[in-house]
């Protein structure tokens, strides 16, 4: 893999410089262009060996495009808000939006790539932390994002006269810390670690381009020309419109049988039952939450069902145990116009809890295989491939020790007439009820079979799905404050 | 202030059971009505002694109104992330957007009060502390936000008591810290710097609410009505539309003295000297941002002037000289509907820098004063507290040893025509000219007269208005990185 890059490839300074103004003025364009139409963001990783030029890199992209519309992304120790969340939240934090450019100097590799090479995870670790890797991957080029990765080399011992002639140097000595010289002694195995890495993650869409970098002339116009080429390439795909997508959509079950046909919904609860129920259980919910072992934990609970099925009632039930300042309810609504410049997932990675803080989201990210599905907001191929990114998602936030429970509060046709019905006549302004709602109950059966395809999908060991019959409100909210408290309990 | 909270109010249960139902109804449909209409936020102080019910009356809000649309800020112990910003930058943070509700327990006062009470600070710094607050809470109010303070009060007698109650009770026991009995013990203090401070921050627009908070019945009823009052009168006074504002505009100097014109727009560099100087200010640039005491610094660097007069260019000659991993540079576009939603200055909080870093505006709050005055985007109301709000940020910036650098690029009218004409024959699509940029050019005089009045009055002893005669971009550019050179060594 890296034997191209071990050759001692070099430019001489007169080529370099004459070949410079043009790149520069071509890149220039191709970034401006980019901006200008706003479709797709630019993501740069660089990253690669110590001593390889990684900063000098990101400098000189830096000088030769607009600075204006680049933001670096630089590897530090993480604070205490980012340890707070998966690993993953400080890059969707600094994810660039459509049009612009964002450089990722290491990125998501270098930590794995380290802990296998100084032997803190095995084999099949490194493997699966790439995998992962690949799905982000994936999910970035879907969503639209041009990605170019740059492996920035350096031989061993080009890398050991590399720290030697900076040490030498009073200027630049401080550049060399111990942490360099420890990765130089470790060369060897983080090369084995690197070059199983980027195998593994080397894909059509996301290719690794491997450059040699003990010559800076070298190494700056191949990176430059790299970027280029993949800049015009896909400012001129976007010309060319492609055929339209098309999929099959999923079929539906050919019996009749149908996860929501298996729910009991006339399941219900007597006031006196409800009222003792509901003091027990909200007062689990509060010394749970209180509980030394909760402060390392944190809980997203995601609300969705039908309309009118009560959701509200029961995230207030549940906010009603706790204390204010340990929630948070995250009501999702239309994207703003920063959510829409960004990946789908993108605006819920934005409210993750902190330790010991639960987020209650009222909807989710269940929207687009649902609303955004039937309504054809977005494609088939948006939403088909929404299911793997959101298992994905909510497996990151479980291997984070944090609990996801969701619910579907379900409730029949006839029972939804009746609410709406109700909501109609009785004078609570905040009950309104809008069109929307009478053309979304219109497609009943599609919702149904959404809803089906979306819990076989994603209801997963770590993050199941539960139904929660709806139709009696009482039943319902007790049905969610004990499987709340129950999950809280076992996480614990 | 407090008399009539020591009184020992009390309601009860059968009184409160009676009329907390229409309470919640009324504060819900008020709150729903806010929340349609989407013009101003709701900003709810609740602070006052410790034991007097502060978290229990946060709690008990959340349960009466929906808590989807309320966001709870609770004191902490500032994170990393905090600490590099200034302290009110939290509070920024958290503001919530139009149509929905922010409820701040201790808020901005709490950390002055306990400074004065503890004797860290002296009345003098408690008045200025409070003088920032006035300032703070009346850009809130000017822009739309209803704001409503809550003071809960207890005797020192009552706190006592409250106190061994609490931790009579093993349930409730860990409630009561060791930091409340120090606080129990400096009671006196507490109670003469609150006093001051609630003084001086009780205005016509913001005006504090004591509620004795010994009687929860008592506490609740009054916290829950005054909130509706104020949410009721606002949402009345929003339907009555008020007169048109009208404001005298700032006149134009009579004579023809103007701080522009006494620039000497013909000075220039010839190539050798600029080459040179620019080598050595960007090496003086570089040693500066890497020196150990920049690690406690920060800079902003805000970048103003006519269009076309070479921002873009002196821009990429400071970021040419620092490290990517260190600077970020901000475009200021229209305001997304985030921002919209948002006072004015929040879209500038949000990009401040971390310390040791850069935050380099490309145009920058000044908008405001310039464009928005000039093309009549906003109220002559709205520009002219501006002024005031920008001095106050600035000030706040500079205080948290914030490096505050500004320039302002002048350039002639004629070289303007020059530039303008030369980039709609150059082909290269990035300088692109449009027709915003010739209808400003009508405007120049109008324009000319809002930088005038824009440097007299936000020119500063901390956060002084740098002229740079930008004619000649190789002057400019050089005079800027000087000016910034200078400035970052006065500060360390």
């Amino acid at each position: 893999m890296f034997e191209s890059a071990e050759l001692g490839h070099h430019i001489d300074k007169d080529t370099y410089r004459q070949q410079v103004p043009g790149l520069r003025e071509a890149l220039l364009d191709a970034q401006f262009d980019v901006l200008q139409n706003r479709e797709f963001p630019v993501i740069i990783v660089i990253t690669g060996f110590d001593g390889a030029g990684k900063g000098e890199t990101v400098n000189l992209l830096n000088t030769w495009m607009d600075p204006r519309h680049i933001v670096t992304c630089a590897p530090d120790k993480p604070d205490a808000e980012e340890r707070d969340r998966p690993p993953m939240w400080r890059f969707w934090q600094a994810l660039p939006p459509k049009g612009k450019t964002g450089i990722f100097i290491d990125a998501w590799y270098m930590s794995a790539i380290f802990d296998r090479a100084y032997g803190r995870i095995g084999l099949a670790e490194l493997d699966q932390a790439m995998d992962r890797i690949c799905r982000f991957e994936r999910m970035l080029t879907d969503e639209g994002a041009l990605l170019v990765k740059v492996w920035l080399h350096l031989s061993k011992e080009r890398q050991r006269q590399r720290f030697k002639a900076l040490e030498k140097n009073p200027t630049t000595r401080w550049r060399v810390s111990d942490t360099d010289w420890d990765h130089y002694r470790y060369y060897d195995k983080i090369l084995r670690a690197a070059e199983h890495a980027l195998r593994h993650t080397s894909s059509a869409i996301a290719p690794w381009i491997v450059v040699e970098g003990g010559d800076a002339a070298y190494r700056s116009l191949t990176v430059g020309r790299s970027l280029l080429q993949g800049l015009q390439q896909r400012l001129e795909a976007k010309q060319e419109s492609g055929p339209p997508e098309t999929l099959p959509p999923l079929l539906p079950a050919i019996d009749d049988i149908h996860v929501l046909k298996t729910l009991d919904l006339s399941r219900s609860l007597i006031k006196t039952d409800y009222e003792k129920q509901l003091e027990k259980y909200q007062g689990r919910l509060n010394l749970l939450s209180r509980q030394p072992g909760f402060r390392d934990l944190s809980v997203v609970a995601v609300f969705e069902g039908n309309d009118a099925a009560g959701k509200g009632g029961c995230i207030r039930r549940v906010t009603g145990a706790l204390d204010a300042r340990h929630y948070r309810v995250v009501p999702v609504a239309a994207p703003t116009d920063e959510e829409r410049a960004q990946p789908y997932l993108w605006r819920f990675w934005r409210h993750l809890p902190r330790r010991g803080r639960f987020a209650i989201f009222d909807r989710s990210w269940y929207g687009r295989v649902l609303v955004e599905r039937v309504e054809g907001f977005c494609s088939p191929m948006d939403w088909m491939r929404a299911y793997g990114e959101i298992n994905d998602f909510e497996e990151e936030l479980v291997r984070h020790r944090i609990l996801v429970v969701k619910f579907w509060l379900a409730i029949s046709k006839d029972e939804q007439l009746i609410r709406f019905e109700e909501r109609q006549t009785v004078e609570f302004k905040r009950f309104k009820i809008t069109d929307d709602d009478w053309r979304n109950r219109e497609k009943w059966d599609l919702y149904e079979q959404a809803v089906g395809d979306m819990i076989d999908r994603t209801s997963s060991v770590v993050a199941p799905w539960t139904l929660v019959e709806a139709n009696d409100k009482r039943f319902a909210r007790i049905k969610v404050l004990k499987t709340l408290c129950k999950q809280i309990e076992k996480a614990l």
